[in-house]
């Protein structure tokens, strides 16, 4: 992962994408969101989503799976360029979440990271902190998830 | 579940809580957040947060259960009253979510609901729109989650 001074606002990454098959969407929902409309084909058709669509909390998931394997690809360029590798902090949260439209069985969703923000810490010497806004555009083009989350990054030279 | 008119601003509700096992905790990381520390009880005690620890999307998929589980039981309530029932919109998203303290194997988090802000509708005639504050605590009462949700909620007289 890239230290705080090599990150600039507006850098733009894609993430990849996801396919949300009507069997992932069901059983992601009757673990953590049995709600009808993610469960059955007929009821996401007669629901104003208009057909079986996914869980938010799947897209949610679908898209930080994908942030993971991203930043895999990250590190493992950064070690054959032989770059020194900023260690981040955890993430305290994120905001503005949107779910903007539906996510519907066999749809492909595809995820784009945009820096936004960049600030150094004040409570935490050494640290910057991140904003970065990710949106899930889906095969039609139609913006469908976007969600803000906060990172702490460490800075290059306090890294020592 | 309730219209509009009958939620009051500051009306709290207990959801119900979950205990994250370790076998939960590495399956739903190994799908949606293959990170070590959520992976590997070893990896955990390494890590910053001291322990195996809930990937923050697994806390907030079991709290999304706890809130639909807890929307069929006042469901139910109201039928057993044979009150009128209100059916909600979708959720357009949230705001605020926050992972304030690491949930590890063996935590059971127990959440409660708040109603933090209700407002009408400028852009939907008949609905309201309501704000809920959801904690989620742990065993040794500290808190550990919360995330602010926006619902539009039908009003009394435009539901006929």
């Amino acid at each position: 992962m890239r230290f705080f001074e090599d990150i600039q606002i507006g850098q733009r990454r894609e993430i990849g994408s996801h396919t949300f098959t009507a069997e992932a969407i069901k059983t992601f929902a009757a673990k953590f969101d049995p709600q009808r409309f993610h469960l059955d084909e007929e009821e996401g058709r007669k629901s104003l989503f208009g057909g079986l669509a996914a869980s938010g909390w799947h897209v949610g998931s679908a898209c930080m799976r994908l942030l993971i394997e991203d930043g895999r690809r990250l590190t493992q360029e950064a070690v054959a360029r032989g770059d020194k590798l900023a260690v981040w902090g955890p993430s305290p949260g994120f905001r503005d979440l949107r779910w903007i439209r539906p996510v519907l069985s066999g749809d492909t969703v595809s995820f784009v990271s945009v820096i936004v923000d960049k600030r150094t810490s004040g409570s935490r010497p050494g640290w910057g902190i991140l904003q970065a806004t990710t949106t899930g555009t889906n095969q039609r083009g139609e913006e469908v998830y976007s969600i803000t989350a906060t990172a702490f990054v460490p800075m290059r030279e306090a890294g020592g």
